[in-house]
C-alpha cells in the first residue's frame, strides 16, 4: 500500500491503465446509488471546476457532462476519495432521472433468486 | 445499448476483459458508501450463496471473502444490478470498520480546494 496516498491531505488519484478511476454518484436527499462511472483527470478537472459531475465516456471515448442532452445534470455536493484513491464518491443533488432508460437511478433491478425484480 | 440487458428479468452480467463488474457497497444503516471493489463470477456465485461479500482481489489476483481475516464481514442485504450491468450495487450490514485502514467507509477523506480533509 502506498501510505501516502492513504494517509495524506494531498488528492493524488491512482489512475488505471486506460487512465481512468471509478465515480461512484449517490442522491443526497435519498442515499440512493444512483450511477458508476470512470473519470479522467479532464473530467475530474471539470467536474471541480463547474461543481457538475463529468465523466469520461468508454463508450464514445469522450469527456461527457451528464445532463449535456438531457439536461439532468448531477450537482456535486460533496467529492470524496476512498483508500487508495483508485475510486471517488460523488453526493449530487440531481436535476432529473440520472439513467437514460429514465429511472431515477441506474440500479432500478434487484437480484433475486429468480432473476431481476424492478424496484425503482 | 443491449436491450435484454437493460429491460429484462434476467440476471445477465456485462464481464470486462477482465472478467469482472464493479461493486459499490453501502451501509444499510448509514446510506455511507463503504468501499468500491471488482467482482468475477465466482465472487458473485460466493456472495449469492453465503450471503457475504466476496470480491476478486486484483491485487492477490485471487478471491477474497470481505473479513476472512479481520472478521468484518459484510452481510448483503440487497444486491442490485445497473442498466448496462457492468456494476453491482450491495446494501449491507457490515460486522465492523470496511477499511483496511480501520476507518469505517474507504471513503474517510473529501476533496477540498485545498486537498483532502479527513471526515470520516
Amino acid at each position: 500500500m502506498d501510505q501516502d496516498r492513504e494517509a495524506g491531505t494531498a488528492l493524488n488519484l491512482k489512475f488505471d491503465a486506460a487512465g481512468l478511476v471509478t465515480a461512484v454518484v449517490t442522491d443526497r436527499a435519498t442515499g440512493a446509488v444512483l450511477m458508476v462511472a470512470h473519470m479522467d483527470q479532464a473530467a475530474i478537472d471539470a467536474t471541480r471546476a463547474t461543481g457538475e459531475a463529468t465523466f469520461f465516456s468508454r463508450g464514445r471515448g469522450r469527456l461527457w457532462k451528464k445532463g449535456e442532452t438531457s439536461g439532468n445534470i448531477l450537482r456535486v455536493v460533496e467529492m470524496r476519495v476512498d483508500c487508495d484513491q483508485d475510486a471517488v464518491w460523488m453526493i449530487v443533488d440531481p436535476a432529473g432521472p440520472a439513467c437514460h432508460t429514465g429511472a431515477t437511478s441506474c440500479f432500478y433491478r434487484r437480484v433475486t433468486d429468480a432473476g431481476l425484480e424492478r424496484v425503482a
